[in-house]
C-alpha cells in the first residue's frame, strides 16, 4: 500500500532525524472513513451545459456518490486563498487533498504543518508545483498526479499556439470584430511554419507528442533536455538533440517550454536568457508561468525582441487583473485551460478515482504517477 | 506561346460561333510594350516593416524595376470598385491584369467586353473565381494562377483553425484582455482533437496537405472528392473516401471546405445541407465565402447547430462592416489572409514573374497553372 510505504519511510526518517512530527501525523490518520477535500474551479451556469463537465466544483470529478456510499466525507470548494477561506477550515483534519493546476490549492509548508491528518495529495492533471514538495517529502506525505492524463491535450494546444503566433491570427480576429479589414496589417508579419526552426525545451511526455505532431510541417526540429529521447523517436521526428540550452536559443524561430517548474527552473527565462534568443522569437509556454521572469517577458514583447508570446500558464493563478501579460503587445494568452478539455477531465477524473481506490485498498499507485513517495521526489523535481 | 494558342483557338471559336469579337481583340493586341495592371491590397505604414512584404500595392510583387526596364507600363492600385475607380480607367487598354484572392479585382463579363487589349489574367495565389471564367474563355483570354504557391500556407492555417475551434481558444483570449478569469467558461466546450472525426470536402492540393498534417493527431479522417486520392497517400494518412457527400456530413465532428468556387459549388452549403451535419459541428472554410449561404451559416451559429465557424474567406471582399459573420456567435474569422503569408508572397511573386517572362517570350506556362486556356476551363472549374 502506498500509505504503508510512506509510514515505513516516515518511521525510518524519524529514526534518522530524531523528529517526532511524522510519527504523530501517522498516528492521527484514522483507518476507516476519510475526509477528502477537492479544490476545483467553479462552473456556475456552465455546469449544466455539458454532462461530461466533471472537472469543476459542481462536477466534483464525478466522485461524490461513490465516495459517500463508502462512508467517506467529500468536501469540494473553489475557495482556496487567505486565512478565512473554505479550504483553510478543513486543513486541520483532512486526509486527502485533490487539486488541479488550473485552479491550484497552494499547499505551503505552513499548511502542511497544520494538516495533522493529511496523507495524500492528488493532482487531477499534471504538475504538482503548487505543493511545497520538499515540505511534503519531509512530512512523509505522498504526492501523486494522473501522469499522462492530459499530455495529448497540452501538446495539441501548443501546436495551436505555435500556429496562432506564426500566422498572426489575433490581429486578424480583432479586425473582424471591430468592423475593420486590413490584410496588410496582418500579412506583414504572418509566416508559414514550414521551414522554420522550432525548439522544445524539455522533451518529456508532452514535448515528444509535440515533436510528432510537428513532423509533417517540415520544420527544423530541435530539443533540449537532460537526456536524449529514444533514438527511434529521434529518427521518426527528425528532431536534433541540443545539449547546451544557451547554444540552442539563438537558433530557434519558435521556442516551446516543456519543463516542470522546480527550484532550478523557477525564473529561468530572465532578461539575460531572453536576450540570447533570436530577435523576433516566438515563445509558447503551457508549462508554468513562474518559469519565466514575468516583467522580462513583458519588456521583451514591448521592445519586439519577443515577437509573440502565447501560453495558458501564469503566476499566480487566477492571474490578477493587472498582470502585465494581459496587456503586453503580441500576446495570445488564455487562462489555464490546455489540460482541462472535456476529454482530459474524463481521463484525470478516472485516474484520481483509480488512485483513491488503491489508497483505500492499501495498494500502490502506478509508478509513473508518484511525485513524492517515501520521502523522495520524482527525478524531474529534484 | 500561350497567346498564340489562344489566338488559334479564338479563330476556331469564331469559325464556329460566327462572333467577331475575339478576332478584333487579338488584332488590337500589340506585340511590343505591354500595359500591365496589378490590383493588390494597400500596406500603408506596414510596408516598411518587412523587406519581404512584396504582395501589397507598395511592394508590387517586386516587379516594377524589371518590367519598366523592359519598356512595359506597370500600374498598381488597390482601387478596384465602382465606375470611377482607378482599375476602371485602365480597363480599355490594359494587356495583362494581375490580381489576388485577398483583394480581388472582380473581372466581370462587362469589364472583359470593355477590355479590348486584354490577353492575360494572372492570379497571384490560387483561386480565380473573381474572374467570370466563362466570359474569359469566350473572349479568348488566358487565365492562370500560381498553382501550388500557397497550398502549404492555407493547409497550415486550416489546421490552426481546427484547433482554435476544437479547443475554444477565442473566449479564453477574450477573458485575458478583459481582465477576466473563468476557466469553466472555456472548458465546458473545449475538447481534444484526438479521436474526433474530421472530413475534408475536397482533397486537392490543399486537402491532401491538411490530411498529412492531421495524421499524427490520431483522428478519424474522411474525405469527399470527385475522385479518390492516390492509394499511397490514402494508406499514409489513413483517410477514408466518402463518395456520397450527404452521407459523410452527419459523421463529421469537424468539416473543412477545400473546393474551388464554381457555379456548382456556389451557395452549396445552404440551410438544408447544414441541417444534415451533426449538431455541434465545427466548420473551417478557407476556400471561398460564397460556397456557403451566408445567412444560413449565421443562423446555424446562433441556434448552436454549428458550434464554431472559422475561415478567412467572405463574399464580397473586403467584407462590409455589417457582414453577419462578424457578429455571429462562436466565430473565429479573420480577413482573407491564409494564402498571403510572407513566404507565400515570395512564392507567388516569383510565379507571376515566371509567367510574365514566358508570356513576353511567347512560351507556354506550366500546364497546372492554366485556369482558362484556348477557350477551355480547367477541370475543377467545369
Amino acid at each position: 500500500m502506498a500509505m504503508k510505504q510512506v509510514a515505513n519511510s516516515a518511521i525510518k526518517a524519524i529514526a534518522n532525524s530524531g523528529s517526532s512530527s511524522l510519527l504523530t501525523r501517522q498516528l492521527h490518520a484514522s483507518p476507516g472513513s476519510k475526509k477528502i477535500v477537492g479544490v476545483f474551479y467553479k462552473a456556475n451556469e456552465y455546469f449544466t451545459k455539458n454532462p461530461n463537465f466533471v472537472g469543476c466544483v459542481e462536477g466534483a470529478l464525478g466522485l461524490r456518490q461513490w465516495l459517500e456510499s463508502q462512508g467517506h466525507q467529500y468536501i469540494v470548494t473553489d475557495d482556496k486563498e487567505g486565512p478565512d477561506c473554505e479550504l483553510e477550515k478543513h486543513i486541520p483534519d483532512l486526509h486527502v487533498l485533490i487539486s488541479t493546476p488550473f485552479h491550484p490549492a497552494y499547499v505551503t509548508a505552513e499548511r502542511i504543518k497544520k494538516a495533522k491528518n493529511l496523507q495524500l495529495l492528488l493532482t487531477a492533471g499534471i504538475g504538482s508545483d503548487h505543493v511545497d514538495l520538499k515540505a511534503a517529502a519531509e512530512a512523509g506525505l505522498t504526492v501523486a498526479e494522473v501522469t499522462g492524463s492530459n499530455v495529448v491535450s497540452v501538446a495539441e494546444d501548443e501546436l495551436m499556439r505555435i500556429l496562432i503566433l506564426v500566422r498572426n491570427f489575433v490581429p486578424g480576429y480583432h479586425q473582424v470584430i471591430t468592423g475593420d479589414w486590413n490584410v496588410a496589417g496582418i500579412a506583414y508579419r504572418a509566416y508559414d511554419l514550414e521551414g522554420k526552426t522550432v525548439g522544445t525545451i524539455g522533451a518529456g511526455r508532452i514535448g515528444k507528442l509535440l515533436l510528432q505532431r510537428l513532423k509533417p510541417f517540415n520544420c527544423n526540429l530541435l530539443y533540449h533536455d537532460r537526456v536524449k529521447i529514444d533514438p527511434e523517436l529521434e529518427k521518426q521526428t527528425g528532431a536534433k538533440f541540443e545539449e547546451d540550452l544557451d547554444a540552442m536559443l539563438p537558433k530557434c524561430d519558435i521556442i516551446v517550454i516543456n519543463m516542470p517548474l522546480t527550484e532550478k527552473t523557477r525564473g529561468m527565462f530572465d532578461k539575460d536568457r531572453i536576450a540570447k534568443m533570436k530577435k523576433g522569437v516566438l515563445i509558447v509556454n503551457n508549462a508554468r508561468g513562474a518559469i519565466m521572469d514575468t516583467q522580462a517577458v513583458a519588456d521583451a514583447c514591448s521592445s519586439g525582441h519577443i515577437a509573440g508570446y502565447s501560453g495558458d500558464v501564469w503566476y499566480p493563478q487566477p492571474a490578477p487583473k493587472d498582470h502585465p501579460w494581459r496587456y503586453m503587445p503580441n500576446q495570445a494568452m488564455t487562462p489555464h485551460i490546455s489540460g482541462t478539455t472535456i476529454d482530459a477531465q474524463l481521463r484525470y477524473a478516472a485516474g484520481v478515482k483509480d488512485m483513491l481506490e488503491r489508497y483505500f485498498k492499501g495498494e500502490d499507485f502506478p509508478e509513473q504517477n508518484y511525485i513524492v513517495k517515501a520521502g523522495e521526489l520524482a527525478p524531474q523535481y529534484r
